[in-house]
C-alpha cells in the first residue's frame, strides 16, 4: 500500500500577516522532493497487490472479512524526522481505500488499512492528511462516516482533510434508472458534494479537526455553490492540471472564473493551494464516480481550450502551475475595508454589552469613536434638526446628549450648531464617573467650557428646562437589545413635549436565517462546560455563513422584526410592566435550496432624522449598508443560535419567531424556527415506487410541518434594565 | 373571566392496583360540585365583557396590543381549600383565550388571562389543568407554543394538559383554496392534530409537565393514529355526550369501535375519563376549526344514531354517563401476562447486565428462572440434541451447562436425558462463587451429586475430555450484547471437533426505528448530569412506542442486523482482536407515515437447537414471538436513544446503520439514522407558487438526504471481554 505520498509547503505570499490572507502552495508528488522513479511505480503496484492477494483469498474461501495485518518497514514511503514535525508535510492515504465499498472484503479491508495508515501518519507526526471523499454518493456513505470518525479517534492531534469536488457530479451523467419508475430518480445534483460533505461533519460533531480540501477542476460551480463552500471550512483548494488553459501567449493560465473563486475562498485562513500534476500514466485511479467530465460553465474559456496544454509539456515542467499561482496570488486585490478592521474578529462569538449594568472601559469607547461613517451621519441628522427646529421659530435651543462617553457626540453637536449658524445650550449626561473624567478634561481642553456636564443615570436627571433635542448611541447590533427603548423612555420626560426631538427617531431589528457551521462547532465545544450556551444571543463578525433564505434573483431574504419609535406615545399606557417595549415578530422565509439552520442573523436599520425632504440613516444590514450607511464597522452583526442544527430540504418554508420579553425589571428574547415542506398528498399518491400512470402528476399540494425547535430563551441571561 | 371550572372525582374502578390500571371518572360542571345556576351564566357572560371592553377600546385607539389588569375577587370561582390541594379538582382556562389568534390584541389580552389564570391556579393548589389547544391548525402555532412555556415557569408543580381532538379535523371541510395554484394546499390530515402536540412538546422540550387530553367525539381515529397516540402521555379522555349512542333498549352506550379504544389507552395510568356533559345552551363556543363535524368511521352505529339520544335526556341525567363508564370499565378485559409480569417496568430506562465483568445476585437468577417458556424451550432442544448424538453412535455423552447460574439449565439436562433414555456425564461451571455455593447445595439434595461442579470462568475450563454438548444462556436483549459470541469462542476449545453442538447454535440480533417521546423526555431530564446519556444502550419494556417503518400491510418492519453461529468456523482466522465478531448492518426503511424516531428498538431471535425435521427457537420480536416463543418474559427489548429527535416526513425512508466494533479488550456499538424524502426536482418544477400549467404534474423524482444524526457510540462504556 502507498502509505502516504507527501506535499511540499513552498512558500508563503504574506508580507503583513495581520491584513493579507497567508497563502500555501504545494504540488502532489510521489516523496518530498523526489522525482518520479521506476522503482517508486514498482513499489506502489507491489503493494497493491499484497492488499490485493489478500482479498482475494478471501473471496475465493467465501469469507466476509479480512485480517490485514499491521504496516511493515517496505509499505512506508515516509518516517518520523523534522520536516513531519514541522507541519510542512502532507499526508495522502492510499488511493485505493474504499471505506464504502459495497463488498464486505473490500470494505472491511479498505477500514483496517486507512486505520494502519492514520495510525502511522500520527506516529510520523504529520498534522494534516488528505483524505478521497467517498466513491459512490449515496450507496454505504454510513460506513465512511464511521471509518472516518473511528480514524479521528487513533490520533487526537491529526487534521483530516476530506477531499470533494467542488462541483457534484452532472446530472445528466448520474443519473439511476429505475426502471419500475416512469421518471428516472435523480440521485445527484450541485449539492451532492456538499451534502456527502454535512453527512461527515454532523456524524463527527462539527469536529474542528474535519475539513475540507476542495477539489477545483475545470468546470467550476455557481455563484450559489460557492457561497455555500464559503461557509464551510476549506482548508486545500486542490487545482487540478485539467483547471488550466493555455493562454494566447502559451502560458497556462486559469479563467477570470477560476481566479474569482480563489479571491473569494482567500478571506479563509489559512488556505493552501495544491497543484495536483499527476498524471493517469503515473498513478491510475480506480474507477471514480467522482472523475466525471464537468461540462464548461463559462463561455470565457470554450471547452476546447482545455485540450491546449499538452500532456508532455504538462509532465516536463510542473513547475508551471506553480508560477503562475504565485503571480496571481501576488496580484491579487487588497481586502475589504471591514476585513482589515476586524481581522482576527471573524465568526469570533462575543457577549453583547450591557451598558445600562456595567460601565465600559476606555477601549470600547475607542474602537467606537474609529467609525469613519457614523458621527458624520449623526453631524448630518443634528444638523437638520436644529435648522427645523430654528424653522418653527423655537428659541434658546437645548441640546442634551445622553450617554455622552467620551464625548464624540457632543463634539458633533457643536460642530452641528456651527454649520447651523446657531448657539445652542448644549449638555452632555455621562453615568460612568471614569468617563465623566474624560468630558471635563474635554470641555476644558477641546470644548470652551461649553458644555453643561452631569454626572448621573440619564434616567434620573432632572434638567434646569425641557430639552429640544435628546442625542444618544444606545443601540446594539439587534437595535434594542442593549436596552435602548428602555433608557430613552427613562429620559423621555426632559424633552419638550411639543417639538421635541430624539436622535435617533426610530429604528428597527432585522433577522434571516444562516447557516454557520464554524458558530455551531464552537458553541458544541462549549456546551459541556457552559450550560445555557444556546440560549443567549453573541455578537459576532458573520463571515463562514450562508444565507439560506433568498428570492427569486438570489438576494437575501431579511425581514424586519419590528420598530421603535421616539419619543414613545404609549409610555402613557404602560401597566407598569414595561409592557410597550414588548415584541413580538413571525415571519416565514422561502428556502429555495437545503441546507443546515444553525441559527438566526440579526442586524438594524435606524433612522437618525427625518423629515419632509431628507432621511439620515444608518444600517448593518448586509443588503442596504452601502445605500444608507457604506463602510460603517461599529457593529458586528447578532447571532441567535439554535441548539440543535435544523436541515431544510430544497424548496421549503421556514418560521422563525421572535419575542421580546419584559418582566419590568428584565428584558429578555425568545426565538424559535419551524420548518414546512410541500408533498404530494398521499391520497392523491398511493405508492411512491408503483409503475401507476399517476406517478408523474403528483400534485404537490400538502404543507407538512417536518421540523420545530425548542422555543430557546435568553430569559436566564436576559438585560437587566 | 371564566377562571376556572373543576372537576369532580368521582372513583377509582381499581380493587388491585399492582395489576389492574386505575380510572377516573369526572364530569365538567360549571362549579365543584355545583349545579348550574342563572347567576354563574350571568357572571360568565359579565367577565367575558369585561375583557372584551379593553379589547375594543384599545382597537379603537389604534394600538396593537393591551393591559389586562391582574385577577379580582369576582372573576374567579375556585379558592384555595382542602379539596384542590387534594388534587380531587382539575382546573379548565378561560374557553374564550385564543393564544394563537393573527389579532395581535387579542393574542395579547389571551396571553395576559392565560397567565394570570396560571398563577391564580397555581396558588390555590391545583396539580392539573386542562388548556384548549390552538383554535388554528397552522397561524401563529408559535405564539400558542410559546404562551404555554411561559406559563410552564409561571409554577413549577402544575400540570398542564393540552384539549386536543384525537382525531384531526377532515380533509374535506378544511382545506384553503390558493387561487394561484391549479390544485388546493391541503393544510390538514389525520395526523394534524398529532403535529400540534409535536410542536408544543418539542417547543416545550419534552417536559414532563405538559400532557394530553384527547377529546373522544363519535368519529374516531384509525389504528395507526391510535397507535401514535398510545405513543403520548395521554392522561385524560374527554367522552363528548356527541360520542354515545343510544342502544337497543334506549341507553346510552359506546360502540365497540369507543371501547376498543378506551381499553387500549387503558394501558397508560393514570387515565382520567373525563365525560363532557356541556351543552351548547350553556357554555357558547367561540367558532372553533376543531369543533368540524366528523364523517363517522364506523358501521356497527349508523350516523343516524347519534341522534338517538334527545336534549332533555342528556340536560336531565348527567350520571347517565358516568354510570355507562362505569359498567365499561367494570368489564373491561385482564390485561396480557406481560403487563401484568411487567408492571412498574414500562418504559423504564435500565442499563444492559455485564455478566462478564460483574457477579450476577440470587434475585436477578429468580426473575430469570420465572420464565415459564425459555426452559422448556431448552429441554426441548437438549432432548432433541441427546437423540441425534445417540442415533450418530456417540458414546459416554458428555453435556456441559458453561454459566449454570443456580441451576435451571442442570435441571433441564436432566429431565432431556431422562426423556431420551440416556445416561450423560454432566458438567456445571460458574464463576459466580455465591452461585455456586447454590449449585452444591443443589447437587446434595436435588441432583443426587451425579452432576460435576467447576467454579471457573468457562473461557479457562480445562475438562477430562471433549464436550458433546455445551448449553448456555448467555444472550442479551440484543442477542449478542452481553458478549455471548466472546465468551463462547473462549469455551469452544472443550467442544467435541467432530460432533459437538453449542445450545444455542446461533442467533441473531434485529432492529427496527420507533418513536419513543417519554424515553426521549427521560433521557433529556438525566443528560446535564449524565454525559454520555445517550451513548449506551438500554434495556426496557417498550410500551410508549409507535413503529414508525410499516409495510404495505401495516405490520412492523423489523431487520435482522447480524447473525453469530456456534461453534464459530472463523476463530482461527481470527488475528487476536476478536475481529472475526464484528458485525455491521444498514438497512433502509420505508417510513410510510410522518412522525419523529427518537432511538433504536432491538431485539433478538435464537436457535436453540434446528435439525433436519424440527427446530427450536426463542424470539422476543413483537411479530414473530408468538410463533417461535408465545408468553415468553425473560428479556425486555434494547433501545439504541438518538441524541437529538429526527422528524421524519411522509413517505420517507430511514437508513439505520448498526457496527458492532470490537478492540479485542471491549466489545461496543455504533449506530447512526439518515433520513431520505423524496422530493420534485427543480429543473422540473420552476416555480412552487407558480400558476403555470406544469403545476400539477411535478415528478417526484430526486431522493435527497434531508437528516442524518452524529455517529452514537458506546465506546467508553463497552462491555469488558
Amino acid at each position: 500500500m502507498d502509505a502516504s505520498t507527501a506535499e511540499e509547503e513552498v512558500n508563503s505570499m504574506a508580507e503583513n500577516t495581520d491584513t493579507v490572507p497567508s497563502f500555501y502552495i504545494g504540488e502532489h508528488l510521489p516523496a518530498p522532493g523526489g522525482a518520479v522513479t521506476s522503482d517508486l511505480l514498482a513499489k506502489a503496484a507491489r503493494d497493491n497487490r499484497k492488499v490485493e492477494a489478500i482479498i482475494v483469498d478471501a473471496q475465493q474461501k467465501g469469507l466476509v472479512r479480512v485480517y490485514i495485518p499491521g504496516l511493515e518497514a517496505e509499505d512506508v514511503n515516509i518516517h518520523p524526522d523534522e520536516n513531519i514535525n514541522s507541519g510542512k508535510v502532507i499526508g495522502v492515504t492510499s488511493s485505493w481505500i474504499q471505506l464504502d465499498s459495497t463488498d464486505p472484503v473490500i470494505s472491511s479491508a479498505s477500514r483496517q488499512v486507512f486505520h494502519h495508515e492514520i495510525g502511522y501518519a500520527g506516529f510520523c507526526g504529520l498534522m494534516s492528511l488528505l483524505v478521497q471523499g467517498p466513491r459512490d454518493l449515496q450507496q454505504n456513505l454510513a460506513a465512511y462516516y464511521q471509518a472516518i470518525v473511528q480514524g479521528l479517534a487513533i490520533n487526537a492531534y491529526l487534521q483530516i482533510n476530506i477531499v470533494l469536488p467542488a462541483y457534484g457530479p452532472s446530472l445528466e451523467s448520474d443519473t439511476e434508472i429505475d426502471s419500475q419508475a416512469a421518471e428516472p430518480i435523480m440521485l445527484y445534483d450541485e449539492l451532492s458534494s456538499w451534502d456527502i460533505w454535512n453527512g461527515i461533519r454532523t456524524a463527527a460533531r462539527y469536529s474542528s479537526r474535519i475539513s475540507l480540501a476542495l477539489q477545483i477542476e475545470y468546470s467550476i460551480p455557481n455563484t450559489h455553490i460557492q457561497d455555500r463552500w464559503f461557509a464551510e471550512p476549506v482548508r486545500y483548494l486542490i487545482l487540478d492540471s485539467q483547471a488550466y488553459v493555455l493562454n494566447a501567449k502559451g502560458f497556462l493560465v486559469l479563467t477570470k472564473h477560476h481566479q474569482n473563486l480563489i479571491q473569494k475562498l482567500s478571506r479563509k485562513l489559512p488556505l493552501y493551494l495544491l497543484a495536483n500534476t499527476r498524471h493517469a500514466e503515473f498513478t491510475p485511479e480506480p474507477e471514480n464516480p467522482l472523475d466525471v467530465d464537468f461540462p464548461p460553465l463559462s463561455a470565457l474559456a470554450p471547452r476546447g481550450a482545455r485540450q491546449a496544454p499538452t500532456t508532455s509539456r504538462r509532465r516536463d515542467d510542473p513547475q508551471s502551475y506553480r508560477k503562475y499561482l504565485h503571480h496571481l496570488l501576488a496580484n491579487l486585490p487588497p481586502p475589504p475595508p471591514l476585513d482589515i478592521f476586524g481581522a482576527g474578529y471573524q465568526d469570533f462569538l462575543q457577549s453583547p454589552l450591557q451598558p445600562l449594568a456595567d460601565n465600559l472601559e476606555s477601549m470600547t469607547y475607542e474602537v467606537f469613536e474609529k467609525d469613519p461613517v457614523k458621527y458624520d451621519q449623526y453631524e448630518k441628522a443634528i444638523k437638520l434638526a436644529l435648522e427645523d427646529l430654528k424653522n418653527k421659530g423655537v428659541e434658546n435651543i437645548c441640546v442634551a446628549v445622553v450617554g455622552a462617553g467620551r464625548g464624540p457626540l457632543v463634539t458633533r453637536c457643536i460642530r452641528a450648531a456651527t454649520n447651523a449658524s446657531l448657539d445652542i445650550q448644549l449638555f452632555a449626561i455621562e453615568k460612568n464617573p471614569n468617563a465623566y473624567v474624560h468630558l471635563m478634561k474635554m470641555n476644558r481642553d477641546v470644548w470652551d467650557g461649553q458644555v453643561t456636564l452631569v454626572k448621573t443615570d440619564m434616567r434620573k436627571w432632572k434638567p434646569p428646562s425641557h430639552m429640544h433635542i435628546l442625542v444618544s448611541e444606545l443601540l446594539g447590533s439587534f437595535a434594542d437589545n442593549e436596552l435602548s427603548p428602555e433608557c430613552l423612555d427613562g429620559v423621555q420626560h426632559v424633552l419638550d413635549p411639543e417639538v421635541g426631538i430624539s436622535i435617533p427617531q426610530s429604528y428597527t431589528a432585522h433577522y434571516t436565517p444562516i447557516m454557520a457551521p464554524k458558530l455551531h462547532g464552537d458553541l458544541l465545544s462549549r456546551a459541556p462546560s457552559t450550560p445555557d450556551v444556546y440560549e443567549v444571543p453573541y455578537v459576532v463578525m458573520l463571515t463562514a455563513i450562508d444565507f439560506l433564505s433568498l428570492d427569486l434573483e438570489g438576494n437575501v431574504n431579511i425581514e424586519q422584526a419590528w420598530e421603535f419609535t421616539h419619543p414613545a406615545d404609549e409610555l402613557e399606557h404602560d401597566g407598569g410592566f414595561n409592557d410597550h417595549n414588548q415584541r413580538e415578530s413571525f415571519y416565514l422565509f422561502p428556502i429555495p435550496r437545503r441546507g443546515v439552520i444553525h441559527g438566526i442573523a440579526g442586524y438594524f436599520e435606524c433612522v437618525l432624522y427625518k423629515n419632509e425632504s431628507s432621511i439620515v440613516e444608518l444600517s448593518t444590514r448586509p443588503d442596504t449598508i452601502d445605500a444608507k450607511s457604506k463602510d460603517m464597522i461599529s457593529w458586528f452583526a447578532i447571532y441567535f443560535p439554535l441548539k440543535v442544527p435544523m436541515p431544510v430540504p430544497d424548496r421549503s418554508e421556514t418560521q422563525v419567531s421572535f419575542w421580546r420579553n419584559t418582566d419590568g425589571r428584565k428584558v429578555w428574547y425568545d426565538w424559535m424556527v419551524e420548518t414546512f415542506a410541500f408533498i404530494p398528498d398521499p391520497k392523491t399518491f398511493p405508492a411512491l415506487t408503483s409503475a401507476s400512470p399517476s406517478f408523474d402528476s403528483i400534485p404537490l399540494n400538502k404543507r407538512v410541518l417536518i421540523a420545530a425547535s425548542e422555543i430557546h430563551s435568553s430569559r436566564k441571561n436576559g438585560c437587566l434594565m
